[in-house]
């Protein structure tokens, strides 16, 4: 059995202590929030503390808490020689207070409040200074259900750029599509099904392979529509500009 | 039973033969193409040809050919008022010869050479001219097992260029973070899950819920970060400059 204190209350501490609940060799010793209001609805299922002298013994710490405050919170935990992890896929590992058994147990998703998630979707990219450490914290993710990858401070910190392109960036072309097809009455919901088949497509090909369309073709005449159709939304019309230019330099001339 | 002859033989006449052979209530009469053996592989299945003076008599004529090409082959039809139809996103409904009952079959969808196709996850938009031929399009579709919804042709072309934000662009953007992260010897195949959960978190919220990330928080010190790591790619840089302002122009100023 593994024992677990979480520290912080956000969205992936309250996924994290959801999936540690159902797994059976883990157990929550304690949950920690500096305002102890936003973790109150669990006391009857896990002792919760906003006192870190009070913090007990367990085998891992969890701190996920803002990227900003994740080096003071860990500097301000009174034990020492203690495994104590954060979760950021951007703060380094070596932010960590080096009184303490270092590591990162960064899930590799995008969690909603409220939305359950199904850890089997959650890869944990983990990273300790102390290598001995590593099956713990691995052991710890399987136990979740998750892929577990060994995953680098440099690999994580391009990882987590990358999503911010796969997965805010993205969104905010669904956002464009929203907007666009409102404008004219029309639905969005009939683009729905092209945009799941557009995320799985990149399952068995690679997003190179997967791409189709005007600006691969070089298609001209479409592509002025396009533009001509976007000419009152400069914003919009930038955007498909660049991507337009985006997928030609991935893709090059057009062959003849 | 609905008749049908398709005429062309790209993905979209490829896809709409395959579906059209697994309906109860089509038959496929005839299958045109001016190259005759881009069709042989069928001839089994179906009566192929080369020649549009050798057309058989059908309930529709489904022109499944390139934009440019469809103006000029529906007025090489030999016939008059049969039910014609093509199935482009962009080509308006009037660019068909009006010796036809004219109309618009189009798929909204991305289909992939050799990829099997599901058309429940195909929404079929219709038009017609003539309202009368309405339902016969909408029991062809309706026979694929897909979608239906009537979409003149101005929504028609809303729903073109919106997807090509939501499908074109948006693998592009899964393109970046597969650049992204092979460069540091980190793995793309992290990311699917997260691409995946991206796709569906719509399907029961807005694009402009479901947003998250450094841009919508205007979290400068990550974007910094972030930009410092792109400095190499200007390219890439402008993607992430531009659409960061997108997000942060969709989602007005951080509230103090």
């Amino acid at each position: 059995m593994i024992s677990v204190v979480i520290l912080g209350a956000g969205n992936v501490a309250t996924h994290l202590f959801r999936g540690f609940s159902l797994a059976e060799n883990v157990s929550v010793t304690q949950w920690y929030s500096r305002n102890l209001t936003t973790v109150e609805q669990y006391k009857n299922e896990v002792d919760i503390t906003d006192d870190l002298s009070d913090l007990k013994v367990a085998d891992v710490y969890i701190i996920a808490v803002s990227d900003d405050a994740v080096a003071k919170l860990s500097s301000k935990l009174e034990f020492e020689n203690r495994m104590v992890v954060h979760t950021s896929g951007s703060v380094g590992i070596y932010d960590l207070d080096k009184k303490h058994n270092r590591g990162v147990f960064y899930p590799l998703q995008s969690f909603t409040k409220g939305a359950a998630m199904d850890f089997a979707n959650v890869p944990i990219c983990i990273e300790t200074v102390d290598k001995k450490s590593y099956p713990l914290l691995k052991t710890l993710a399987k136990n979740l259900g998750s892929p577990v990858q060994k995953v680098n401070s440099d690999q994580r910190r391009v990882l987590h750029l990358a999503a911010v392109f796969v997965n805010n960036f993205t969104n905010q072309l669904y956002r464009i599509g929203h907007e666009i097809t409102e404008s004219e009455g029309a639905e969005f919901d009939m683009l729905k099904p092209l945009i799941v088949e557009t995320a799985k497509k990149i399952e068995d090909l690679s997003p190179y392979r997967a791409q189709t369309g005007p600006a691969k073709r070089h298609d001209k005449k479409t592509i002025k529509k396009h533009l001509k159709q976007l000419d009152d939304n400069n914003h919009h019309k930038a955007v498909y500009e660049l991507l337009t230019k985006s997928i030609q330099k991935t893709h090059g001339r057009k062959k003849l």
